[in-house]
């Protein structure tokens, strides 16, 4: 097989493969099952450079000591509708979807959670730990801070974060509206698809590591933020929202100079909100219902096929991926492969795509 | 005095006359009040689009029914930290400072609030109400759906609203860091400043009524998201935070074609976030100092001024012009001094600026 040849491969497989790995890599079962169920739904919702590919990065984070297999993470409820959970390196699937049931268990009672998460890292596709709340009948909303890798108007360099939002909101037959986006212009995973495909970026999408616009891909280090100061506004203020509330602030750090400041981490915050405190669920779910409907039902543009609601490309990916298996490229799928043979995890046999 | 003529007013005699004008209106005192520090603080901010120039605007919803001067707003709380206020067509201004008052109140016991206003109209900046928060040592959060106006993606004419995000987050020595954006690419208030300007719009940013972008100010009807379908899919779901989960959808009755569908109202969600639930309020002020202070440090790009954080140059006009007095456009001033005579105001003396 090439690096340019994809396989194809069933989920329960493919996750049973990363759960199996990282239970190698020391996490406990429940642990590892978590983080292959996160990074296959990325996949299976089409969000591939949060999915699989990550699981070298996850490796490095351990070996590293930046990331922990066995974290003790410490849950505290300093008020009534808060949660603080310290996640002590525990990679973001473990932590995040852990915060995230706990601001839904607490958000039944209060109506409203918020759940804080400290000292986690990568966080992968954070629609994932929203879904959860959708799922249980709530809104979900969901915000992370990482390191500085994106652009802000007037500064050189990189001096934010690409930091996403997310907000799942769920439906009566429409699945979950499920918004999941980061707030820079382009994806720094996109960028490394236009480079593969040798395409030009589009204007005002990237930056050169000296700061200057670009349209090369090979030369595209830092992203714009998306909207300007709109993107590069809401990206500080996650920072201070998430890493600056739960003590453990990022840019500052980053900035500063000091070595430990460029450590890996993320920290994150999950809120949930109990739709029955204020409507009937099935009220709300048929208001959804209705808002899209009129929505997809608008006349449409010259030229446009379809007028999509947030989330409902991943959910035909999601189906198409469920049944007829998830691509994977040839060069992402030998690194597993490695990966997998090393800590001696039965590699199932998987065909070209 | 011509139209092009400015006037400036000191805000107190502003507020006095605004306050007087409500209270002609047949507000009560408290909620003259109200109204009139909303207003004058946008105009203080340098945000006269969300200033005094809507007052011909709420005279009208007055006249026209769609608002109430007096009233009589239901505030239940279903959940330890869910507040709903039905408005009862009170202008926004009452209705949101009174949610975020409540949820203040609130959030000192949960840790978090969330409270929901069900339509109100016209909300005005909502970075005031957010504010109110910061104030109190919390972090507010505030979003407003309304009628739509903006495109949406493969949708032809106006689908979803250009509904605003707020957060405000206080500093130990920066004042707040206040974000207080719409979803939209550009205001329609400042498509408004490019037309009396006579100067082409930004390309991308409006289309005419027809639905094709245009950069003629006076063509451009319809603003674009920010961002495409970033900024649509926030304002779909924040409809759905706010409009559905209060149980008084916008979206879906305005594209209904029923004439009620079009009558204007406005539905609104703010939360509170007691920062001492996570952290000790003088600590988490000196990481926001510590944030913006390595932000604002970093090097300059070519040809920058400085780097500001959100909030920032609108907390330096408010020191402006809390001294100077507030220019008001000779246009608006007119239509001020006219609404005042009928309502038999006493107009204050005032000199061109």
């Amino acid at each position: 097989m090439t690096k340019s040849e994809k396989i194809r491969i069933g989920f329960v497989e493919l996750e049973t493969l990363v759960r199996s790995m990282f239970e190698r890599l020391g996490m406990r079962g429940e642990d590892a099952d978590t983080v292959a169920r996160v990074l296959v739904w990325a996949n299976l919702r089409g969000v591939d450079s949060h999915g699989v590919s990550r699981i070298p990065r996850y490796v490095e984070l351990f070996e590293s000591g930046q990331a922990k297999a066995r974290p003790e993470m410490a849950i505290s409820r300093p008020r009534p509708a808060t949660v603080l959970i310290d996640a002590d390196g525990a990679p973001g699937p473990v932590a995040m979807a852990r915060a995230m049931q706990e601001a839904i268990a607490t958000a039944k009672k209060t109506g409203v959670a918020w759940a804080a998460v400290r000292g986690t890292v990568h966080t992968g596709a954070i629609g994932y730990y929203t879904s959860l709340a959708a799922d249980a009948g709530m809104i979900g909303i969901g915000m992370v801070a990482g390191m500085p890798n994106m652009a802000y108007p007037g500064a050189q360099g990189a001096a934010v974060a690409t930091s996403p939002l997310a907000i799942a909101v769920p439906s009566a037959s429409h699945g979950d509206v499920l918004l999941d986006m980061a707030t820079a212009t382009i994806a720094l995973g996109r960028i490394a698809q236009f480079r593969n495909a040798g395409k030009a970026l589009p204007e005002g999408a990237a930056l050169t590591a000296a700061g200057e616009p670009t349209t090369d891909p090979k030369l595209a280090e830092i992203p714009t933020p998306m909207a300007g100061a709109k993107g590069a506004g809401m990206s500080l203020v996650f920072e201070l929202l998430t890493s600056v509330l739960a003590g453990n602030p990022i840019v500052s750090s980053f900035h500063s100079g000091a070595p430990e400041g460029r450590r890996h981490r993320q920290n994150g915050a999950l809120i949930a909100v109990d739709i029955e405190a204020f409507s009937p669920l099935a009220a709300f779910k048929r208001g959804v219902d209705d808002t899209l409907a009129s929505l997809k039902g608008l006349p449409k543009k010259a030229g446009a096929e379809s007028i999509l609601f947030p989330g409902e490309r991943g959910k035909r990916v999601f189906r198409e991926r469920s049944s007829g298996g998830i691509p994977v490229s040839g060069a992402v799928w030998q690194k597993l492969v490695k990966d997998a043979e090393k800590l001696n995890v039965k590699v199932p046999e998987v065909a070209a795509a």
